[in-house]
């Protein structure tokens, strides 16, 4: 019913040549693990596959783990109806189910994230175990685990080829980030929640939060009422219960919430509802350094965020702060005369000033390299710098004896529709640096999705595939990724279609990002 | 953390501005119902608001009312967190629950869709009332319901304002259907089944799905099992089982899933797994309509889609054929000579006889416009012709005493990014056709999907909003839809956004389709 654009006899040639071309085998797992070795023999996943913890030391008084398992059902069932009356399976092929040995009750983020899984080929049933020092290890190993399992279209049963497995798996790094944009469109719940479905089927582990700056303050602050003025509209806004749900969620996913609160430039929208902490409404930004309010406020803001955002860091921003509007306010730049600070000064004197509010709260600090690019050695020692500007600084950074997380923008930005997955794969934090105790400085890495142009329409197939190819830099072992990345298209281009088959809107691989598919084609060649 | 690229002032100016303008009224309900009143009284969701079906006479065996007033809940209450210990409101404002009365048992497609939708603003205790003739009006009041409903940011509980309500409420056309195109890209069931919720969100009620076409055959034929050796992949495939789900989770929200095989052009993938379906290998399309085999599986598959496929109308295609290929092709010419027949006489042959097969299980036929064009007067009188060339077609269809369906391409194709929502809302099917009889037989329209270019990272924001506005179009009554798209873009704007908060992934109204949108700002003003 609509025009015919290719020529038949081509079209024939390519259905042939993709036909003939079977993506699947055991290596498609993304990201790649630390080890794994496998065999030749297909199980079939009981229709009553269920999940064991004797013998786990996790308690799971909330259903974290159990959730998770029911979760792994659901996205390994989601593709393709199962015939649950199948008769088509050897009874001595079947995987039974899955005994999940957790070794430690504690869930906090930094802790042993490693997981070892193994699926033998015979016994009597069968029986794959994940053994784990934390949940947060287990989840991930959940994650591998439905990554081995596919449709069978003869049976209609899902099967795990190439049994026996035995992965033994950790991450690289242990800071693993996507940042998400709130201010420049407001993202409403269940999109952030199918953000980070995907982020744990990527191993991703902190969901950076950049919930407020100079367009819109759509956030609750129950101690200052009147922020979220600042929102674009009455209903674009999220309550601190909001707040709660996503931490809460992607907890359970085995992700952190990291808010920022970017203090003292991309601030603008504050003062909607507090108008005295703009120099003035002709000059509104920075926030007014030379007003106790503001600080009073901060500390307010970050009182109520530490009852939400339980995560150890909260970033605190403090980037791009142009002063020049303190200095043309008469009232800011008599205050910058009596306390005798020039505009650096004052920019130092506000960071610092915000850092010991956040470390009151309980909170370590990340903030934006400017920070450390104008007064470094000032900075708390519990600073961890987060790098954008380009790279080269995480370098000087660990060599300061400080802990640096890396997002340059020119690798690990995606709101820069130019750059392709293969560049984010290829981005690695710790170029030129070889001293391994400042390697260990260097606690990972994070892919921006800046929210100019990406709302509620745009926003899954803006992030993946690329951050998933980011991701893979983050979990794998140096030694095993791939030094061109033409080795992993295959994998990754796999990974993208299961995606699609999980419902996220992740896009082709070629072209810039976010871009359609240019023509008919299978998903595993576009 | 990202340039600044906006004037500070102006972002100021735009904030005020985006704030004192509240598009949320009691009249953002789209597609506008037939006819509606109401108050002033605000109330408030009982935290168990139920569903009662004392006196409905519909049995409900496979709970779908039961389920689908579960979903009512959930999408109402998935965008913010509700608390479920407020206090805030006052007692005699509850709204209790809803009675829902259906009079027949009856749920088969074409029958009455009305509802009346009542809920008073006084009682002891509050309840709505949803009458409805068949158990697919009562869908759509649900669905109405639904769109009353607001999150207060005080309370934090579900509101409906500007009770008490009625409304009384019918569709203009009995067919509105939305085309997708699995053969260009394969899509995913979870995909799928996202298209199906927001269609039941628009009261779009037929999902033509087009499943195989010349790129790919995707789905399981049981009869001819080497059908779907012309998939993409071994894993781009849908079983019977996957389509019967389609069907089952399609027919669960009032949608009927309409089937294509369109035939004998548009084909070329059946022959991968069957190559005697070709002319020759040379000169693969049209279906060689010379040899018996052709019909006899084209027999095979409609007794297999007469098991899911349960909706009285099946499509045939029809379209685009070129005939060159019977004519080069010895074999093929020779048959065309003995039996007498040019190329036109040959094409109408093999429609008419497919035609004849699709009744004979049973089906009522769907065929595009050229077989009308080429031979109106042949057709079985069951068929209904399915315009999309241009306007113009379904006058004369209509004159003809045949039934229509109208998808002029250049009003209705979502693939032709370039038409606007202004356009699809504006697009009358009934354009220039007066006699109230030939009115009766354009049973409705239909925006087509088609998936060159859309997969499962693109398909949602192509879709929508463009489809919601012709959605309006097919179900309000004429006399109140507006006659210059500039009076409903506050209220489709406001639905765009309702689908965002939904998890539904539509586009800005402003630009292409599919547009990202072009700077920071509110959901209600792109």
């Amino acid at each position: 019913m609509e025009k015919k654009t290719r020529n038949l006899i081509f079209g024939l040639f390519w259905m042939l040549l993709a036909s003939s071309n079977l993506c699947i085998d055991g290596l498609n797992i993304w990201p790649m693990p630390s080890s794994l070795k496998y065999g030749a023999k297909t199980l079939y996943l009981s229709k009553d596959f269920g999940l064991d913890t004797v013998g786990s030391k996790y308690v799971d008084a909330s259903s974290t783990l159990k959730d998770a398992f029911q979760r792994l059902l659901d996205i390994v069932e989601t593709a393709h109806a199962i015939d649950t009356n199948s008769t088509y399976y050897n009874p001595s092929l079947l995987l039974k189910g899955m005994r999940v040995v957790i070794s430690s009750p504690n869930d906090e983020f930094g802790v042993d994230e490693s997981y070892k899984l193994s699926i033998p080929s015979s016994g009597n049933p069968i029986y794959a175990t994940l053994e784990a020092p934390t949940l947060y290890g287990a989840l991930h190993g959940l994650q591998t685990f439905s990554q081995l399992c596919h449709f069978n279209f003869t049976t209609r049963i899902i099967e795990v080829r190439q049994a026996p497995w035995n992965i033994i798996d950790q991450p690289r790094f242990s800071y693993r980030g996507l940042l998400i944009d709130t201010s420049r469109h407001y993202q409403p719940l269940p999109i952030i929640k199918n953000v980070i479905d995907a982020m744990a089927y990527t191993k991703l582990n902190v969901l950076h939060w950049h919930i407020v700056d100079t367009q819109s303050f759509p956030l609750e602050i129950p101690s200052y009422p009147k922020l979220w003025n600042g929102a674009y509209s009455p209903s674009e806004r999220y309550t601190m219960a909001d707040a709660a749900e996503i931490v809460n969620y992607a907890k359970r996913q085995g992700i952190n919430v990291l808010a920022e609160l970017d203090v003292p430039g991309h601030a603008l929208s504050w003062g909607i509802g507090y108008p005295s902490l703009w120099p003035s409404s002709d000059c509104p930004e920075p926030l007014d350094v030379s007003n106790e309010f503001t600080f009073k406020l901060i500390d307010g803001v970050l009182s109520d965020f530490s009852k939400v955002f339980n995560f150890k860091f909260v970033h605190l921003g403090g980037d791009e702060v142009d002063t020049s509007c303190w200095v043309m306010t008469p009232h800011v730049r008599k205050w910058l005369t009596k306390h005798g600070l020039n505009e650096t000064e004052a920019y130092q004197y506000f960071v610092l000033r915000a850092q010991q509010i956040a470390i009151s709260h309980g909170y370590e600090i990340i903030n934006w390299e400017e920070t450390f690019n104008n007064f470094g050695n000032k900075l708390s020692r519990k600073t961890v710098v987060h790098n954008w500007l380009g790279g080269g600084v995480a370098q000087q950074v660990v060599a300061a004896g400080l802990r640096c997380i890396v997002s340059n923008q020119d690798k690990w930005y995606l709101d820069h529709l130019d750059i392709t997955w293969q560049q984010f794969y290829m981005n690695e934090p710790l170029t030129n640096i070889t001293n391994l105790q400042q390697q260990k400085l260097v606690i990972g890495g994070e892919v921006c999705m800046w929210g100019e142009t990406v709302d509620g329409s745009d926003i899954e197939q803006t992030i993946w595939p690329r951050a998933a190819a980011a991701a893979e830099r983050m979990w794998t072992p140096y030694d095993k990724l791939a030094k061109d990345p033409r080795q992993v298209t295959g994998r990754l281009s796999h990974f993208r279609c299961l995606l699609n088959q999980r419902g996220v809107a992740a896009a082709p691989l070629t072209g810039r990002g976010r871009a359609a598919p240019e023509e008919p084609g299978s998903c595993y060649k576009q």
